[in-house]
C-alpha cells in the first residue's frame, strides 16, 4: 500500500496531454499542476483574492460570501503533515462558507479493515464536491483526477503537494504575494492586466534541488516575460535542469551562483527556502555551509528599500527573527495571502467567481 | 473500563419494552434498534430522503435546510474507528446545517484523568442536543439512551454501531437503496405508499453470521409481506437462528444455501459482505473458500438486467472492481444514500420533517 | 522546546502592569488573568451569558447569533488534552457562528520540520482572529500575548488553562453558577447590578494548594465585598499563601479547617475539587484520608436546602453519583454554563455584546 511508486518525471511533450485531463472548458477542473496556469487565469486568480479579501473583512460582505457555496462540501485528505497548508485551505474553506470533513490519519479509517485506498478515494466522492489532497507519494493527486473521471460522480481533485511533486497552490499564492509586492500603491483599478514582472529580478535561495515550492513558482513565472530569475544555491543543491530548460524554452532570462551577496543591491524580490534534509540519502546536507544562503538584518542595507523578502516556511536561522518587523519582509503576509488565493481557487472551481466579481463591483467600486 | 460486559442478547419477549424505553410519541427519540421502525415509519423516512435530496442540490434549498437545525449541536462519539459511517453523519450534518463536534480518541478525553465514560457522555449531554455512538462495547447506545432518560437534560442518541450489535442507520440505508432500486422509474409521486418489495428476491451472501448489517436489514425488511430472502454463505458463516425465528414470526419466506451461482437468475438484489475475519478466535476463517461467495464481472451474464448490487463496505475481493461501471452496481450510489438517509433521520428526531415536506411541496411539485 | 521554563510567580506589585499588556480601553483584550476582570465587567459578561442563552434556545434567535461573527475565525491550540475546556469552547463558538479550527497534537503540525513554536503561534494570527490556548506550560498564553503584540496584524489570545497557572474563564463560569444559584428566582431585571454575594459563605474543600480553578475563582470573588470564604482541606493541600494575603489585602473574610462536616449547616455554596495527584513528585497524595473531603448524599441532611454543589469535573469518588438529581446538584449546569460563559466572553472580545443586548431588549423585555 505504502510503497512509494514514483510517476515518471513528465517530459514537455506530454504535459499538454496531462492538461487536457485536468482542464474542463480550458479552465482548471482538478487543480494538480502549475503548467494548467496560463496569464489570463493567473493574472484573473490574483484579483478574485483581492476583491475576496476587501469583501470578506465585513459582516455584510462575508454573509454574502458565506452563503455562495453553502451546498457544496469538501473533503481534505492530508495524510502527510502540514498544518499551515491544511490551516490555509480550511480557512479558504470557512471564508466561502464551504462545509468540510479531514482525514489525516490512516489508523483511523476504513484501511484497517482492508479497504485499498482507491475506494476510500470513491468512498469520499460519494459524499463531497471536492476533495484535496496531500499525500506523500508522487503523482498520487493526478492519479485520483484520473480516477475520479471514470467514476459517474466526478469531482474537483487539489493537489496538496504530492511527495517531492508539485505544490501548485503554494505557486500561486507565491505569485501573488510577488504581484501585491511589485503594484504601485498609487495606481487604480484594473491592475492585472499589467505585467508587473517584466524588468524585475526574483532571487530564489537556498535548496533549489529539493524544494517543490520554487519548481512550481517557476513555471508560473514563464507566463510573464521580461522577468529575471536568479537561482543562487550551493552547488550540491542547484535547481533541476528539466527546470532550467523549461526557462530557456519560454525564452525566460535566468543565471545561477552560489553567491548571495553578489548580487544582492539588484534583487527585487528574494525568495528563500530552508535546507530539506528530511530527503538526506546520508546526511550529505551536514557538509554544506548554508549560513551563505541566510539572510540577516544587516544585509538589508545593501538590498533595495523596496525589496519584498518571501519565504514558503517553516523557517530555520537562514531567515533571521529580526527581519520581521522590517517592510521588506513579506512572509507573514505571504501566508495569509495563501488563504485569499484558495478561496479564490475554490470559488473559480465552482464557477461562482463571477457572482464574486459582479458583487465586488456592485458594493466596492465608485 | 475497556471489559466488554455484553448485554445479554435480547428476547422477542423484551424488545417491545425496548422500543417503549427509545421511542416519544410512537416515534423514534433514540435510535438504537432496526425493530424501532415500523414500515410507515421507513416509507416516510426514504421520502423525506429524496425530498432533503432534491431540495439540497440547489443554493437556495440548501440554504432552507442549513437554517432548520442551525440551534441545534451533535457530538459525534466515535470510540470505534469507522471513516466511512463518521463521514456520512457530518456530511448529513452539514446538509441541515448542524454544527457538531466529535471525540474519536479515549487518549486526549478526561478519562486519562480518572473520569468514568458516563460521566464523559453526560458532560457531552450539557453542550449538545444529540450523541451519535459508535462504540466497541455491545449495548453500549442502549445503555446510554437509559442514562440520559435519567438526566433533567435528556438529548437524543443514535447507535451508529455497537459492538457486533446492530447498525440501524446503515439498515435504514440499505432499505432506502433497495427502495430506490426497486422503483420503476415511470410512476409519479407518491410512490413510497407501495410495497415494492413484494415478490422481489433478496440474496445476502457472504458472513452472514458476524455482520451486524444483515441482522439489521432483516428486522427491516420483514415490515414488507411478500419479500424473499435467500442466505448464501459457508455453514460455518450461517445467519443467525434468532434472525431466522423472528423471520418466521413474521410469516417472511426465507431460504439457506452454500452455492451462490445456483440462485443467481433469479434474485432482484444480492447484498454481498466481506468476511469478518477481525472476529476470528483462531483463524478459522482461513479454511474457508470464501471466493465461492464472490462475485465477478463475467456472472452477470447469467443475472437479471435489473439485478441491484449493493454492499455495505469495505469491500475486498469478494466484489470485482470491474463491476464498478455497471449500471447494476448499486454499492457507490449506496454510500451517497447513507448521507440523504441520515440527514432525514435528523430532521425526523429534532421534529422538523414537516417543514421539509411543506417546503418541498410548495417548491418542487406541480 | 519543551523545557518548562516557568515564568516567576507574578508579585501584586506588577499585575497592574500586566494587566495594562492584556486590556486595551479597560476591558480584557487578550484574556489571561482572572485579575482583568472587575466587578462591572464580570456582572456584564454573567447578564450577556443570560441573554445569549435565552436568544440563542429558538431558530430565529439562534440565526441572529450567528451572524454576528461569521467573518471572524478562531484558532484553538489546545496541546494540554482536556475535552470538557475544548468542547465547551467550540460550542460557544458554534453558537456565534464563529468558523474555527483545532491544532491538539504537535505531531502533526510543522515542527517536525523543525519550526519554532513562535512561529506556529505566528502562522495562526494569519488565518485567524482570535487564539484560544490550553498548553503545559505555565505562562505560555501570557508570553503569546506578548509576543502577538509586536505583529502588526494583532489577535486576541484566551488562556483555557497553562501548566499549573490561571484557568481564568473557569473561574468566570463559576462564579456565573454561582450568581444564578443565589437569584432569588422572583427578582426581575436587572438583577445583575445586585451583590448577591455579601453575606453568603461559600466553601472551598479539597486539594486547594494544586487546583488552580479555585485559585482564579477566589481572584474573581474578591470583587464582591460581604463575601465569606472558607478553605477546607488536608493540611498538606492547604490554599496558597499568596491568594490568603490577596484576599487580606481585599478585605475579604475567610477562615481555614480541616474539618468539612463541623462548617456544613452554614455554607451556601460548597464547591468540590478533586484529588490532583498527576502533580505529585513521589505518591504523597496516597498519605492522605481524601475521604474525609467527600460529599455524600447522606450528608445533605445537615445542609441547607438550598446549598448550591459546584465541582469543575471531572470527579472521582469525592463527589457522589447519588448526588446527581438532587436540585442541590449544580455542577452539570455549571458545564453548561461555560459554555454560556464562553460565548458572552467571546462576544465582548469581538465587540458585538452592544448588539446583543440591543436585539435581546427588542425582543426579549417587555
Amino acid at each position: 500500500m505504502q510503497t512509494m511508486t514514483p510517476i515518471p518525471m513528465p517530459t514537455h511533450q506530454d504535459t499538454a496531454h496531462r492538461v487536457t485531463v485536468l482542464n474542463r472548458h480550458d479552465r482548471p477542473f482538478h487543480v494538480v499542476l502549475a503548467q494548467q496556469f496560463d496569464r489570463p487565469t493567473i493574472d484573473q486568480l490574483c484579483q478574485l483574492a483581492d476583491m475576496i479579501r476587501t469583501i470578506g473583512n465585513a459582516r455584510q460582505g462575508s454573509q454574502f460570501l458565506r452563503t455562495l457555496l453553502s451546498h457544496r462540501r469538501a473533503m481534505l485528505y492530508f495524510i502527510q503533515p502540514s498544518t499551515r497548508t491544511f490551516l490555509s485551505f480550511t480557512a479558504a474553506l470557512q471564508i466561502l462558507g464551504v462545509p468540510y470533513s479531514d482525514v489525516r490519519d490512516r489508523s483511523t479509517s476504513s484501511e484497517v479493515k482492508g479497504e485499498s485506498e482507491d475506494d476510500t478515494i470513491r468512498t469520499f466522492s460519494q459524499y463531497f464536491d471536492m476533495i484535496i489532497i496531500r499525500h506523500p507519494m508522487e503523482g498520487f493527486a493526478e492519479h485520483v483526477a484520473t480516477m475520479l473521471n471514470a467514476m459517474p460522480r466526478t469531482i474537483p481533485v487539489v493537489n496538496a503537494g504530492s511527495g517531492k511533486d508539485q505544490h501548485p497552490t503554494q505557486a500561486l499564492l507565491d505569485i501573488y504575494t510577488l504581484y501585491r509586492s511589485f503594484q504601485e500603491p498609487s495606481r487604480t483599478e484594473p491592475r492585472y492586466t499589467r505585467n508587473v514582472f517584466a524588468g524585475k529580478s526574483i532571487a530564489f535561495v537556498g535548496d533549489l534541488k529539493r524544494g517543490r515550492t520554487v519548481r512550481s513558482l517557476a513555471y508560473l513565472l514563464c507566463r510573464y516575460p521580461g522577468v529575471r530569475l536568479v537561482f543562487v544555491s550551493p552547488p550540491e543543491l542547484r535547481i533541476g535542469d528539466d527546470i532550467l530548460e523549461y526557462l530557456t524554452r519560454h525564452d525566460i532570462e535566468y543565471s545561477l551562483t552560489d553567491d548571495l551577496r553578489d548580487g544582492l543591491p539588484e534583487f527585487d524580490a528574494i525568495y528563500m527556502t530552508r535546507l530539506q534534509d528530511e530527503h538526506d540519502a546520508a546526511g550529505e546536507s551536514k557538509k554544506i555551509d548554508y549560513y551563505r544562503y541566510s539572510l540577516s538584518y544587516d544585509m538589508m542595507q545593501h538590498g533595495k528599500p523596496t525589496l519584498a523578502i518571501l519565504h514558503p516556511l517553516p523557517r530555520r536561522h537562514e531567515l533571521d527573527e529580526q527581519l520581521d518587523t522590517l517592510p521588506q519582509a513579506k512572509y507573514w503576509q505571504q501566508v495569509r495571502n495563501g488563504m485569499w488565493m484558495r478561496a479564490a481557487l475554490t470559488a473559480t472551481i465552482f464557477n461562482v467567481d463571477t457572482a464574486i466579481r459582479d458583487h465586488y463591483h456592485a458594493y466596492y467600486t465608485f
